[in-house]
C-alpha cells in the first residue's frame, strides 16, 4: 500500500495517527538540523518534518539529498505543527517522518510547478505532463470532469440515450475539410473523421430513438485560427417529434442546471433575440449582454446635413462609452487608430463628447448642431458623461467594426465579468449566407437544416431572405451550441441541395444513404451541439480553451509533447497503396 | 407539440384523458367498420381505434389509406378495451382517434419491424436505421447507455477523473497497424488513431492525476476476424500510487457493482487463478468456469503403456463429457471428426465410457485395463455415465484443442447459461510471447509492461520464464479487462524496449517522449482497460457485439449503409500532398 491517506486529507483530528503518504516534493527548507519539505499530490499539500534530534541520520541524510518533483513515499506521524498556515487545509499539522523512501528521482523540471508558473506556452505544451501537475490545469481539467458528468445526468435523467456512432464514415466535400483515414483493406478508397456525427443522430431519429445525445470528439481539418483545435469535444444531442420551442426548453433546461451546480448560479428564463435584432442592436449574432453598449442607428438623424461621409454610407451608427466624455484627446485619437487597424477595417470614427452640463462637443461640429448630437445621444443612450462613437459604410462591415469597438471598451471597462453569466438565445437564423468570394450560397447552419414553414418557396427568388428554424445558445458573448429543425422529407432535402450547388448525382452519392432512410418513415425532428471545449473555458471563467484540453494541439496542428504528426514508413505506405506526392 | 403521452404510457387510469400521441404504424387491422392500428415508439404500442360510427368519415378514409411504418400524429380519447392484451402494459385501453395526420409516408420496409424478422444480417446493416427500430437492437443500445452510465458512476464516486485523451497522434509500429491520417498542414506527415490511449493514461499519471478513466473509441486496423470491428470502445482506466492488489480491488468492485446494478446479481468474491495454473486446468487464458469439466493431465498414468501415440506425446490431457457414457458409436465418431477438423486439427481423440455398473470401455482397451482407466476417471473427475476425451501430442496445441472441445460440448450441454455470471481474474501472465513464426519474442500485453519484482534479470537467460503484474478480468469464457503494473523507470523501459527488438533511435522516436516524462518524477502506476462492446454483450447475455453497436461495420471493415469508405477527389488527395499507388 503506497499510502494511507492522501496529501490534502491529514488535519488537527489526525494528531498521533501513524500515516503513509505518497507524492512529489514541492519544495524543501534545509535548516541544518531540521528539514521541511511540502509533498504534494493531486489533493493538496502536507508538510513532512525531518528533525535531527527525533529522526535518524540516514533519514535526514534522504531529507538532504531530495530534489524538487522527486517522488517519495513516507511514513511517520502527524503532529501539531508550531508556525501554522492558513492558507491550505492541511495547514494546522505536519507528518514527522520516521521512513522514507525515494520511489523515483526527477531532474529539475523545466519550469516551475506552481500557479503562477515562469513557463512559457511552447515550453508547457512540450511537457504537459509536468504543466498538468500545476493547480490551475489539474483544476481545469478536473473542472471539465463535472461538466461532463452533470451533462450526462441531466440529459440521462431527461430520457436521452447516449448512442456512440461511428468515427471511421465518409467524406464529404461540404463545410470544412475532412480529415481522411486510407483504407488498407479497401484499396484506393478512404474513410472520413466526422465534422459532426450530424447524418447519423438524424438516421437515429429514423430508427426511433427519439432522444439521443452524444459526447463525442468531432475532426475539422481547418487552417487553424487562434484557440481552435482540429479535434474539438461536442455535446451533440437530437430529439424526434419536437418543434423548434420544445429543443429550446430542453437544453435551456440543461444549461441552467449547469450554471446552478457548476457555479451556483440560477437564472430563471433566457432572453431570446432574432438574428436580425442581434444584428441592428449588437452588430453580431453572438453578443455578449452582460454589459449595455447597445447600438444606436443614425441614419435618420445624422444624413442629409452637408456631411458627405455619412450621407454616402449605407449605415450610420454608434454606441455610447459609459464615461468617455473624460477621455483626453490623444486617447480618443488612440481609439480611432484602434478601429482603423487592418483587422478592424473602419476608414475613420465620429464621435461627440456628452459634457457633464448637458452639452456636446463634437469631431464634426461644423455639420451638427447641439440639438443634432442630442438626438445621436438619445438614439445610442448616451448620458452625460459619455462618448459618443459613430462608425459609418456598408452596413455589415460597419455593424462588425462597431461590434469589435463595443466588445474592446467593455474589456477596457472591466464590464466582460467572469462570475456574471449572460445566456441569450438567437433564433430565427438566415437559412443561407452568401459567399462574397464566389457570390454562391451555402447553408449557414448545414443543408440539413429545414427552411421556416412557408418560406420555401423564396429560395428561388430571394434566397437570402428565407429564415430557418436555426438557433445559437449565446453565453457571455460566445456561441456555446448551435442547432435547428432539420429536413425530414426527400423532396425538401433534394431541392436544398440542388440550391446549394449539388448535382442529383453528387446528393445521391454522398447522401443517399440519408434520403434514403427519409423514404422510410422519418419523424419531425431537430437537435443541437454544444461545443464542449467553448462551455467549460466560459463555465470556467476563462475564453481560451487550450488549458481545458489535456493535450491540446498548437496553431500548426501539432502535439509537440509527443512530436505528431510524423512520417510514417515506406511499408505502411505501400499497404496503404498510397505514395508521397510532394 | 407532438404528443401528451409516449406509446407506453396509457393506463385505465387514463380512461377519458384526451391524448396526442405521434409515432409509426406498427400494424393496421381493417375490418371495414372498424379499423385498428397499433403505434409504435421508443416507449411502446397503443392500439389506436378508427369506428365507422363514432370517427368521421374522412378520418376512416385516412386510416385505411396507412401502410407500415407511416408516422402518424393522432389525437383522440382514451378508451377501455373491449379485448384487452395482457402481453403489453397499455393492453387494457386503446385511442378512439378524433384527428389523423400522416407526418410522413413510408416505403414498405425491407424487412419486418418485429422481435423476430425476416431481414438476414446484410439487409439489416445496409437499413440499420430501420433495423434500430426493432425492440433487441433498440433495448441493447439502452442497455448499452445504461452500463456506461453506471461505469462512469462508480468510477467518479471513487474519485476517477474521466479525461479525453488526443486521437489524432503518432504511428508506432508496435502491435496491432494504425490507421493512419495524412496532414495537409505538415506535408507528407502523418498523424495515427490510437489503439488505445496507453502512453497519454501513464503521461497523466505522471502528470498527478492519480485516478484516470476514459470510454474512449480506439482503432486497429486488423484483418478482421469474425466479431472484430475496426474500431472499438474501451472503458481506459489506469491509477497511480498502486499496487496490482489496490487494481484488481478496485475493478472487482466496478464489475461487481455493474452485475448488481445492471442484473441483479451478487458476488462476493471473484476467484483468482495463475495463468500456468488457467492453462493447465482449461488449456486457456480465458476459461469460461460457468461448468466444471477441468482437464485431467495422464502423463504419468496414461504413458509407457505400449501405446505408442501417448508414449510420443508431450502432454497427454482428458476430460469427462457428463452423461457422455450414453453417446452412441456414431455420436463419439462425430465428436472424433469434430476435433479432427482443420480448425481444431487434432490427430484423433481416445475416448473411454465409464459405465453404470462402475466398468470402462475404452477406444484403447489393447493397451489400457480397467484399473488404468479408473485412474484416468480419478485424473479427470469422471463419474459413472460419462465419457473421458483424450487429446494428446505437442503440450500447447493439445490444450488449445482439448479447450476447445471443452467448449463446444459445455454449448451442446446448454453449460453456458446467459443468465449465470462467473468471473476470474488471471494473474501472473507471462511478460513476453514467443513469435513460433519469427521466432522473437514480443510483449504479451504491451511494452509498457513491467516484469515481476526480482525478474528482469531471467530477460537475457529466459526470457520466455519471466512472468508480469499483468491480470486480466474473464467473464464467462471472455477477455473483458486486461492490464498491468507499468514501467516508470526510464532505464528499465529502455531495456525492454532493447529485449522487444527496438534499437535505442527507434525506442526513442517512438517513445522518446515516454522515456523523458519518466526522468521528471514518473510514479509507480497501472492500469486496466475494458473492452466495452464485449463486456456490455455478455452482460446482456449474448456473444456478438456488433448487435451492441449502433452502426458497426462489416468483415472487410465496410459500412455497407453509409457505403464508406469511398474513394475521394483528386483535389483532397492533392492537398494532402498524396498519390494513390493501385
Amino acid at each position: 500500500m503506497y499510502r494511507s491517506h492522501n496529501c490534502g486529507e491529514l488535519r488537527e483530528t489526525h494528531q498521533q495517527t501513524q500515516v503513509t503518504l505518497s507524492g512529489w516534493v514541492q519544495t524543501i527548507r534545509d535548516k541544518g538540523f531540521v528539514v521541511w519539505a511540502d509533498l504534494r499530490d493531486r489533493y493538496g499539500i502536507t508538510q513532512l518534518i525531518f528533525d535531527g534530534e527525533r529522526s535518524s541520520k540516514e533519514i535526514m541524510e534522504i531529507a538532504k539529498s531530495l530534489g524538487r518533483e522527486f517522488v517519495v513515499q513516507v511514513k511517520g506521524t502527524v503532529i501539531e505543527r508550531a508556525s501554522k498556515n492558513p492558507n491550505i487545509p492541511t495547514g494546522n499539522v505536519e507528518v514527522l517522518v520516521s521512513e522514507i523512501k525515494i520511489l523515483n528521482k526527477s531532474l529539475v523540471p523545466p519550469f516551475t510547478i506552481e500557479d503562477r508558473t515562469d513557463g512559457g506556452e511552447d515550453i508547457r505544451m512540450k511537457y504537459r505532463y509536468l504543466d498538468i501537475r500545476r493547480n490551475p490545469v489539474k483544476n481545469n481539467l478536473i473542472f471539465r470532469h463535472k461538466v461532463a458528468i452533470e451533462v450526462r445526468k441531466y440529459l440521462s435523467d431527461h430520457g436521452f440515450i447516449e448512442v456512440e456512432t461511428p468515427y471511421l464514415i465518409k467524406s464529404t466535400p461540404e463545410g470544412a475539410r475532412d480529415f481522411v483515414v486510407p483504407s488498407r483493406m479497401n484499396e484506393g478508397q478512404f474513410y472520413a473523421l466526422p465534422q459532426s456525427p450530424q447524418t447519423f443522430k438524424q438516421l437515429l431519429m429514423v430508427g426511433g430513438m427519439d432522444k439521443y445525445f452524444q459526447i463525442v470528439k468531432c475532426f475539422r481539418d481547418e487552417d487553424l485560427r487562434a484557440d481552435r483545435q482540429p479535434e474539438f469535444t461536442q455535446i451533440d444531442c437530437e430529439m424526434a417529434f419536437v418543434e423548434q420551442e420544445d429543443i429550446l426548453n430542453v437544453f435551456e433546461g440543461l444549461t441552467r442546471h449547469l450554471l446552478k451546480e457548476i457555479k451556483g448560479v440560477s437564472i430563471d428564463q433566457f432572453p431570446r433575440m432574432t438574428y436580425d435584432e442581434a444584428m441592428k442592436k449588437y452588430g453580431n449574432d453572438k453578443p455578449d449582454i452582460r454589459f449595455g453598449m447597445e447600438f444606436g442607428e443614425l441614419n435618420a438623424i445624422a444624413q442629409h446635413k452637408d456631411f458627405g461621409i455619412f450621407n454616402e454610407a449605407e449605415l450610420v451608427v454608434g454606441i455610447a462609452i459609459p464615461g468617455g466624455a473624460a477621455y483626453t484627446r490623444k486617447e480618443i485619437d488612440a481609439l480611432v487608430d484602434w478601429v482603423r487597424r487592418p483587422q478592424i477595417g473602419a476608414k475613420g470614427m465620429v464621435y461627440a463628447r456628452c459634457n457633464e452640463d448637458g452639452s456636446f462637443k463634437s469631431s464634426v461640429d461644423k455639420f451638427y448642431d447641439q440639438e443634432d448630437l442630442a438626438k445621436w445621444a438619445g438614439a445610442t443612450g448616451a448620458k452625460a458623461g459619455d462618448l459618443i462613437c459613430v462608425l459609418s459604410g456598408n452596413a455589415n462591415k460597419t455593424r462588425t467594426q462597431l461590434s469589435a469597438l463595443r466588445m474592446e471598451i467593455a474589456q477596457r471597462l472591466g464590464l466582460r465579468k467572469n462570475n456574471e453569466f449572460a445566456p441569450l438565445w438567437v433564433i430565427d437564423f438566415p437559412l443561407l449566407e452568401l459567399d462574397e468570394e464566389t457570390g454562391h450560397y451555402h447553408a449557414m447552419h448545414h443543408p440539413f437544416t429545414s427552411p421556416k414553414p412557408g418560406q420555401m418557396e423564396l429560395l428561388d427568388t430571394d434566397p437570402g431572405a428565407v429564415k430557418a428554424n436555426a438557433y445559437d445558445l449565446v453565453l457571455n458573448g460566445n456561441e456555446i451550441g448551435g442547432g435547428s429543425i432539420r429536413i425530414h422529407d426527400k423532396q425538401i432535402q433534394a431541392t436544398m441541395f440542388r440550391h446549394l450547388g449539388f448535382s442529383p448525382e453528387e446528393a445521391k452519392a454522398q447522401f443517399g444513404f440519408l434520403m434514403d432512410a427519409f423514404q422510410y418513415g422519418a419523424p419531425p425532428h431537430g437537435g443541437l451541439a454544444f461545443g464542449l471545449d467553448r462551455l467549460v473555458a466560459i463555465l470556467g471563467g476563462q475564453e481560451t480553451i487550450r488549458d481545458f484540453i489535456a493535450f491540446p494541439k498548437n496553431n500548426s496542428g501539432r502535439d509537440v509533447m509527443i512530436d505528431a504528426p510524423a512520417p510514417i514508413d515506406d511499408l505502411q505506405l505501400k499497404e496503404l497503396h498510397l505514395k508521397l506526392d510532394l
